[in-house]
């Protein structure tokens, strides 16, 4: 497996609002849509376009979202995992299996709508992985 | 100004190395060129390419340098900062100053050759954000 496309970078926000407000004052940037509810990871979620890749703002959606701990430690937000694209989830996620990282669970359905799955941070040097299959309409 | 290019994602590690070996294994990749020392930033750094971006990994160097506190609190290393390209340093510097953020000391070269400052993280929702002038060569 060679390394992909980063797709995004993720990044934890109390107010997904705020985050975009602050977006557009400092870089004149817009969101590429509305934000939207991924309820099965517990989050809320707006993409911002680079030129050459997003960010990925997240927000806690409920009491048991897997960000409010990370914003617990750090209440303004910050840098939450980077995302790379593969051709073949089910082939990326035996890679990194075989290799000894630890995948967090199964494969599901992420907010490009195709699968995705994350490697523990303690695995990659720190930083939480999401490992995405490349949607269809852009190869 | 408008949102640049996503020019690298700042990753810091204990070892470059270490993190080298680990992207090796886990993705195949191999570094876009030799580590080499940033000594006026206290970093020694090495990137490595995603089709469409780079990671700087960042290791300390010297006893004083800014990653140790990081490092401290994130033994693992983890994700530091972003660098988005902007076309002129000095108007994105004046821009960012007259949105009340705080840009950390004067613009300086950077580890891509050209003119690079860093904005507060507490003015940017906790990302430690880099502002780099686009390479006159990537134009």
């Amino acid at each position: 497996m060679k390394l992909g496309r980063l797709n995004h970078v993720g990044v934890a926000t109390p107010s997904i609002e705020q985050s975009l407000e602050l977006y557009r004052t400092m870089f004149n940037a817009e969101p590429h849509g509305p934000a939207f509810d991924l309820p099965a990871q517990g989050v809320r979620v707006c993409f911002v376009d680079t030129p050459n890749s997003q960010i990925e703002l997240i927000e806690p959606l409920g009491d048991h979202s897997p960000v409010a701990k990370f914003l617990e430690k750090n209440p303004l937000g910050g840098q939450h995992h980077m995302c790379f694209e593969v051709p073949d989830i089910q082939i990326a996620k035996a890679e990194f299996e075989a290799n000894g990282a630890r995948v967090l669970g199964e494969a599901r359905i992420g907010a490009h709508g195709t699968l995705v799955f994350f490697v523990h941070p303690k695995d990659m040097g720190g930083v939480l992985t999401e490992i995405m299959e490349t949607p269809k309409a852009a190869n």
